[in-house]
Parts: C-alpha cells; sequence; structure tokens
C-alpha cells in the first residue's frame, strides 16, 4: 500500500480496528518478513545529513577518523558482533551505504526516520531514545577475519595479512559465545538507553542481512575533581587508564592508533584495528587477597594510582627503583612492569560490566570488556605475549571472549562507511 | 596477628616481599577461608554511624520505612537475590546486625571501613567507589518464602501466610536461574558502579554466610525538561510509570504499600512486600509490528504517552470513550485498560536491563526489571491475573523470572535491620 493510499484512509477516519484488519494485523500483530522490514523503513537510497552543530551534547560524524576511538570515554557501551547473511558484495555494501544516514542521525540525537503520519506500519525509529539527548553518542564500525573468508562476497584478496584470529595466549578460555563475528558495532555514550537505542536501530535496519552473534553493555564511572574527570577505576578498584595514548596528540595517534599509508591494506589508512576481549574479573578472590599482595599485583598503589613507592598517579613508574633488601620496588611478575617492559603501546578505551551471577559457581559475572585501538594487531599481541604465564593478575582474571576487527577511515560527507573497501575492489 | 602487630612490623619496614610472605602470601595470594573474612573485615560489632546529612547526593537511611521504597527512582539498578547457609537464628540476626552498619555507611557515600595502614590485609572495603559520591544510593532488603522453610533457623511461625511462592501465570516461563532467593538487596544509585559496589561489600561481609543466588542489573533514563525528569521509557518506547502511586503522599503510601498495623504479621508493620520479575521482551517482533497495533497494545500513544484519542500524558485513560464504530477506544485486551481494571494499585518501580545475546536464538537478552511495591501480594495477583491470557501485551513478552520479598520497616538509630522480625521471636 502506499503513503498517499494510507493517507486517504487515514482522513476517513475509518476505526483503528480496521485499518489494522486491512493492513494484515492478526493476533500475532503485523509480523513483516525479514526482508520487507528495509522496505518499510525505507532507509535505503536515504540521504546522509550533516552533524548537526547545535545538537546538545553531540560528537560529530564526518571526518578523518571515526568516532569513537580518539573521542573521549563516555559512562556507557554497548558493544555487538555480527555476522552476516547477505549473499553478495553488492548488497554488503548497500548495508553499510544504508547504515551511513542512520547513523549521523542517531549520533545527532535524532530519531532515524520521520514520524509516521499514521500506524499502518511499523515506526521507522523504535523511539526509546526520543527526548533523551545525544549523549556524546559514538559509532564505530569494523569488520573482523570472517567476512573475508566468504566466497560469495569474494573479499579475500583484499585482506590484510594481520586481520586474523588473534594466536591463543596462555590461560585463555575463550567462548564462542563472546568472541569473534563478521562485523562490530561499538555504541558508546552517556546514557545506556541512547547507546543500546542506536545498536537495536542499526540491526533492525539491517534485518535478514546480520544476525547477532554476542553484544555486551558495559559503564565506566568517573570520580570528579573541579569539573574535571578523574581516571576511572575497574573493578579491582585499580585507576585504569593512567598511562594510555594521549588521544589529544596527533603524533601518539598517528604513531600508535591511526594506521598511516602502507602500513596495512590502502582502505585501512586513516583507520584501526579494534581488539576486544571479554575479561572476567574473579573479583571473590581479589576481595580476599591482602591489598599489599594486590597493589604488588599491578605495581601501584590502589587509592592513589602512584607506583609503588611513589605518591602521585602521574608519577613514571620507575622500573629501575629497588628496595634497600635489593628486590624491584616495581615486582618482576607485576602487570604494570610487564606491559610497559613490551616496548609496546596502545590506546586503551575499556568499559566494566556486571552481567548477573555464574550458574556454575555463583559467583559474580562481572570484569572488564578490554577495548582497546592500534595501528596494527601486534602490538596487542606482544603486550599480552608480555604478560604471558607470568603476569600475576593472572591469578585474579579469565579471558572469555576474543575478537579483531578492522576499523575503517572516517567518513566524508557524500562518502559512506567503508568506501574505501569497496572502492578499492 | 594483632593490629598492633602488624604495625610494628610496618614500622620495621621490612620488605614488602618479606611482609608479604609473613602473612602467608604464596603464589596464589592470600585466601582467606570464608568463615574468616568476617573477622578481618571486623565488621560484626561495629556501631552503626548516623546518617552525613552533609554528603552530597545522598538519600538517608534512618527512618519509618526502608530507602529505596519511595524515594524519585535513581538511573540504576543492581538487585541481587541470595540464599543463606547460616546455622542459626542467631547466626542471621548477626547478619543483620553487621549489615546495619555498613547499609549507613554505603548510603552515606562512605567506604564501609577505614583504610587500613598497612598491606597485610584485605582492604575492608573493595574501593572501587572510591572518588565517586554517594549518588542516591539506596539498600533495600528484603526476605522471601523460603527463608522460612529452613528448619534450623524456626521461622516457620513467623510466616505471613502471604508470603508464598507467588501462582503460576498464564504463559509465565519462569527459570530457577532468575527466581526465588531467601533475602534480597535491591541497591539503587545515580551510577551503576556505587550500586554494583554497596552489593559486593555487603556479600563480602556475608562470606560465609550467604550465597548468591541471582542478580540483575537495569537501568532508566530521564528525558528532561527543564531540569525536571520526565517519565523514562520501557524499550518498547513507551512512558512507563505514567499512572503509579504518588509516592508523596501519605495517603497514598499507607493505602497502597506500607503494611499497616493488623495488616500483615506484626514485624512487617511499615514494611511492603517487594515482588520482581524479569520480563524477557521480543524487540525483534515488536519492531516488526506496526505502530497503530503497538498503541492498541498499551491503550496509549507511543510519543505522547496519552490515552489513545487523546494528547496529553497526564489525561485520564477514561474507559468509557467509544469510537463512532462502537468499539471501545482503549480496546479490551489492552495493557492499560486491564491494568485499571483490575482495580488494584501497587508502587511500580521497573529498571531496563541489556544482557548481551540469547544464544539459542540470536536475540537482544532485554526488557524489564519489573519490581513492584505493595503492602500484600495480592495487589499484584490481581492484576497480573487480570491480564492473563487476554493481554495484548503477551505476544511480545515473556516472564522468565519471579520473587516475592518480605521487606523489613524502617530502621531507627540504635536499632538494625530486620530487628522486628527478631525481636518478635
Amino acid at each position: 500500500m502506499t503513503e498517499s493510499k494510507e493517507e486517504k484512509f487515514y482522513d476517513k477516519k475509518i476505526s483503528r480496528r480496521q485499518m489494522l484488519k486491512y493492513t494484515g494485523a492478526g493476533a500475532a500483530g503485523i509480523a513483516i518478513g525479514a526482508s520487507g522490514l528495509g522496505g518499510i523503513l525505507n532507509v535505503f537510497g536515504m540521504t546522509a545529513p550533516d552533524d548537526d552543530e547545535s545538537a546538545v551534547n553531540k560528537v560529530n560524524f564526518y571526518g578523518a577518523h571515526q568516532s569513537g576511538i580518539a573521542n573521549e570515554v563516555p559512562t556507557h557501551v554497548y558493544f555487538a558482533s555480527l555476522n552476516v547473511t547477505v549473499k553478495s558484495l553488492k548488497e554488503l555494501q548497500n548495508l553499510f551505504k544504508a547504515w551511513t544516514p542512520l547513523t549521523v542521525r542517531l549520533m545527532n540525537g535524532e530519531p532515524i526516520g520521520e514520524a509516521s503520519s499514521n500506524g499502518f506500519v511499523p515506526a521507522k525509529d523504535t523511539g526509546e531514545s526520543k527526548g533523551l539527548d545525544a549523549s556524546n553518542l559514538t559509532i564505530t564500525f569494523g569488520v573482523g577475519p570472517s567476512l573475508f573468508e566468504k566466497p560469495e562476497l569474494g573479499l579475500a584478496h583484499k585482506r590484510p595479512s594481520e586481520l586474523k584470529q588473534l594466536p591463543h595466549f596462555p590461560k585463555d578460555q575463550l567462548e564462542t559465545a563472546y568472541s569473534d563475528g563478521d562485523i562490530c558495532i561499538q555504541a558508546c555514550a552517556d546514557d545506556p538507553q541512547v547507546a543500546f537505542h542506536a545498536v537495536r536501530n542499526l540491526i533492525r535496519a539491517a534485518s535478514g542481512k546480520v544476525t547477532m552473534k554476542w553484544s555486551q553493555a558495559g559503564f565506566n564511572s568517573y570520580p570528579m575533581k573541579k569539573n574535571k574527570k578523574q581516571t576511572p577505576r575497574n573493578l579491582f578498584a585499580f585507576k585504569d587508564g593512567t598511562v594510555n595514548i594521549n588521544t589529544k596528540s596527533k603524533t601518539d595517534m598517528n604513531e600508535t592508533v591511526w594506521v598511516q599509508p602502507g602500513e596495512s591494506a590502502s582502505w585501512m589508512t586513516g583507520g584501526s584495528y579494534l581488539v576486544t576481549r571479554r575479561i572476567q574479573m574473579h573479583l571473590e578472590t581479589w576481595d580476599r587477597t591482602a591489598l599489599g599482595e594486590q597493589e604488588a599485583t599491578f605495581g601501584r598503589h590502589r587509592d592513589s594510582g602512584a607506583p609503588l613507592g611513589l605518591h602521585h598517579e602521574m608519577d613514571d613508574l620507575g622500573l629501575d627503583r629497588k628496595e634497600s633488601s635489593g628486590e624491584m620496588t616495581i615486582p618482576a611478575d607485576s602487570h604494570g612492569r610487564l606491559a610497559r617492559e613490551s616496548g609496546e603501546r596502545i590506546l586503551r578505551r575499556s568499559f566494566s560490566y556486571s552481567s548477573g551471577v555464574i550458574d556454575s559457581t555463583g559467583t559474580f559475572d562481572a570484569g572488564l570488556l578490554f577495548i582497546s585501538f592500534q595501528k596494527h594487531p601486534k602490538q596487542f599481541i606482544k603486550i599480552q605475549n608480555s604478560f604471558g604465564r607470568v603476569d600475576k593478575l593472572n591469578e585474579y582474571i579469565t579471558h572469555r571472549g576474543s575478537a579483531l576487527f578492522a576499523c575503517f577511515p572516517g567518513v566524508q560527507k557524500g562518502s559512506y562507511i567503508g568506501e574505501a573497501l569497496f572502492k578499492s575492489l
């Protein structure tokens, strides 16, 4: 039924019941086939709007790099990993084309489509973020190794050699329910409903083209000092992010995070590799451990965040310092020392999660949704191998999920998400 | 080792390694037996402090009623259901006595114990809320029917007849992993880490006395208008809480929520019954449904929240209104009409949840952690029976968890949580 025909019915003020019947709504509601929703939402071929500079708490979509990497880390994340069911490269390309205007709108704090003038069809936007502002929403898209292994897409020759499953690390206990995926969508916002709404609407618009593989919600809580966000604490109560890439430094970002020309496949220039690990924290074990032992584990004091023996969070670790006994002040098996000694740097952008109780053990299902960005996965791999079997922290954590995604460069007005990949074909 | 002996060692500035060795910390850290932690935390016998009126974003602990019922609903909840492993009534009583000062401190935004002067023992507070303010934290304790069925506790004769498992309702698909429990702790706060920290520290202090049965984190997002919180939307995008008990009206609260003398067991006077239901929302089905059908399901317009055919959220439902066709404007099978026609009222205090993906179906594990307070469970039961098999909303939701708890009256300075129950014995 066309829009104008619908409007006519609406104008005639036929009873709502008749309306619903006419559109085929039975006891089970209007269940539109998976293939039909995209058409009703009419998102394919939609023109992408501009960034709305007047929107409240708004992060820009357009730029040299995708949002959600260099931006300040907000309080919530909803991270989703998808598998694609598209049958051709064209269909995949159309999916990213369709997602582009929706992403701009979502980041503008707008519904993804205008409200319908009648109730005959599903609403274009699922609506739960109505009345909430943009909440500093960022949306980051990436593609996983498995996407390049689908013969029907013919992308194999475009796969950068480093885009492959991460190696097995000592003590990994990975579950497929929290690992891998063809596409990731990382939605970060200062409101959990805004982040969830973004992912939900993007997946809905891709109905019949993707399935959800796994997802995880997370949070960061910022102590405030003179209206300035302080380093947040993870669920072990240690400050997480004290030593991190300065996202405001172009040099640091170009050296560590953004792929430079010639450093990966050409379509990844300006992009970055995202590693995520669902790290279960054994809170009950940790909570039975002496504070001194906890501090020796990280190589830092818990409350101040200062390196052991020092007083200020931002003091250098001072790896050469020794106790009068001759022992290293920052222990040889401490997480902080091992990370530093790896010689590698990554941009960490993690969130805590608390997802109920693990049935089999009656313990908290809680921990860290570790997320890092780096120009090459080897940066993460080297740090993780440096921890190896030595890291004292191993006693208190278990890696349960793992994924690697290649995040496209940013989008210019008139272009679309992932264009660099499709144009290169 | 006594405190003073520890201090002596600390003063001698022996090496940290020696310290840790002396206290028995080996490769696996200091793993203190379950029974020992309470002693080290030294929370038993601790005197309960006053409410700290100077604390920022602070809700008072002391009063005629427990916090977390009449208070404004903050943005986050962490709800935990516990089973007890105590062997005597005295042990149970001591547990609630021990929880009392901890709860006051947590609600004051303070750590549950002073920081230790050395690292020999586990820290008294797990520390992850350090630097965060009280965040309007409320903590509500309740006891479930199963607590009264333990012969070793001898509480059977104190069980109010209405404190029993809720009846089976049509379409219930309850899972034990989200149902029942001996004790509940509802922690609500404007920060997810503050809510989680509260539950974690209370459970930790009860180490060896309780086990966790289930838990659920949830959120509410408030649209703001002139700095005033508006009714939040659930994940179906409908406003949830438009028609609710006025918690500022003593009459409403006494008629609906607070148990009055003679209405239940004497120890429940001033208390309330808490019903919680983990209600899965089938978002994918809902999102394929025409807006008109969604609105007919609730009997309200989605965006405005107004009753069908009306324009303002706060307009009365107007159950007698009819269309020109003769049909009821608010459909006979709509959720709103059925709730109203039950003639019962309850204080709803629900939160949304988004807990990843359901493995078997690849759909969102998302929905509503329904929480309601009422002076008698029959109020909830009557409303739920009114929905029965008729409610149109049944097509889009499945109840996966259910629990009933009797929440004690409030605590006066010098008293402790649940005193009314133990004193009545």
